[in-house]
């Protein structure tokens, strides 16, 4: 099979690739990366991403990394296949790479610490940093407050239609969901109407299926 | 004019959108904004940026923040004027896309902070944190060996061309370059020759002189 994803199902970063791909109904070959044996910091693996981390991606002779820029690829060179997720209109794409910055680097910069805080250090019996977790909640309320208004102005962040910058938020806000942060998106009616909506497309629950 | 670029002309973020004017030859209208009586958190200001941060962009009816989706939004709209900034190839595209990532979410995580510490805390006479000084510049010498590797391989970060995953790296480098970070670049000598090339390039000259 000519497209391969590195990772490890449980991480969100890896999810959004698939994520992705299930959107454009593309077959692919999982590579399951064990992350315990510190698989993803030697050979093979380093030879895609040399910063050792996953997902890691290949379609035939092209290797690629970085989940974001992996997303990018697929929905740019798939354009034709499945739902569309960039536009060609200059105007129109530049609002779904505004939307997709914020969520890389407003949304998830405080969403993933407090995934990493809420529920990996329970998992590994760390203790949770109630200080930061604090910190973090009021840093993502700033981001939330400002995507409830502009969700009360369109349906999804760069206009009407859902693209990439909705679909790179989806694993994330999967995983925040089962965890104290749910209120935050709760107490905003247009960001919880706009989660609803995405958590409930077939192509997540179909990966979400593919977990389990 | 068309195109206006509010901002401040000592901000890294600011100077990253003039050098993509800059490398398109692209004529721009400046509006200064006065950080210090908190403009950027004001409107007019807050309706092109509702985070209250600059950079933000006009281009016409066309309002964008982020600076990383400025530049993508002038490389794109603009790609028939000054120097080609991306590439219409998938494959190619896809590289630019992983070193933009890289850019962003690892280069400049460390880089933004190391300014922080050793450039603004000083002007603001507030103590520099020397503990995370140390600590930034160890995650810094991670990333630039992925790079020295990287450009031995190749001239640039996305391949033989000078593309849009370099300039963004511009003004963070030209800054750090003031400072005792420059031994990280110096001690490796492709990075330092790929940082002589980039900082060297005459759109970024053209920007310098504008600021001076």
């Amino acid at each position: 099979m000519a497209i391969k994803v590195h990772g490890n199902p449980l991480s969100p970063a890896a999810q959004r690739v698939l994520l992705c791909l299930a959107e454009k109904d593309i077959e692919y070959e999982f590579v399951y990366v064990d992350l315990a044996t510190g698989q993803q910091k030697k050979e093979p693996f380093i030879s895609i991403n040399p910063f050792g981390q996953i997902p890691a991606f290949e379609d035939g002779d092209l290797k690629l990394f970085e989940s974001r820029a992996i997303t990018k690829y697929i929905a740019y060179a798939y354009a034709d296949k499945g739902t569309p997720l960039l536009v060609e209109d200059p105007k129109k794409m530049a609002l779904i790479q505004v939307w997709s910055e914020v969520e890389a680097q407003r949304f998830d910069a405080a969403g993933q610490k407090l995934s990493f805080e809420i529920l990996v250090k329970p998992i590994k019996c760390w203790a949770t940093d109630e200080a930061l977790v604090e910190q973090l909640q009021a840093q993502l309320a700033t981001v939330l407050d400002v995507y409830e208004k502009r969700l009360a102005q369109s349906k999804y962040l760069a206009g009407d239609n859902f693209s990439l910058a909705d679909l790179n938020h989806v694993p994330r806000i999967n995983n925040l969901m089962k965890t104290k942060v749910r209120a935050l998106f709760e107490q905003r009616p247009h960001v919880w109407a706009w989660c609803a909506d995405i958590l409930g497309r077939p192509a997540w629950q179909k990966v979400l299926a593919g977990l389990n």
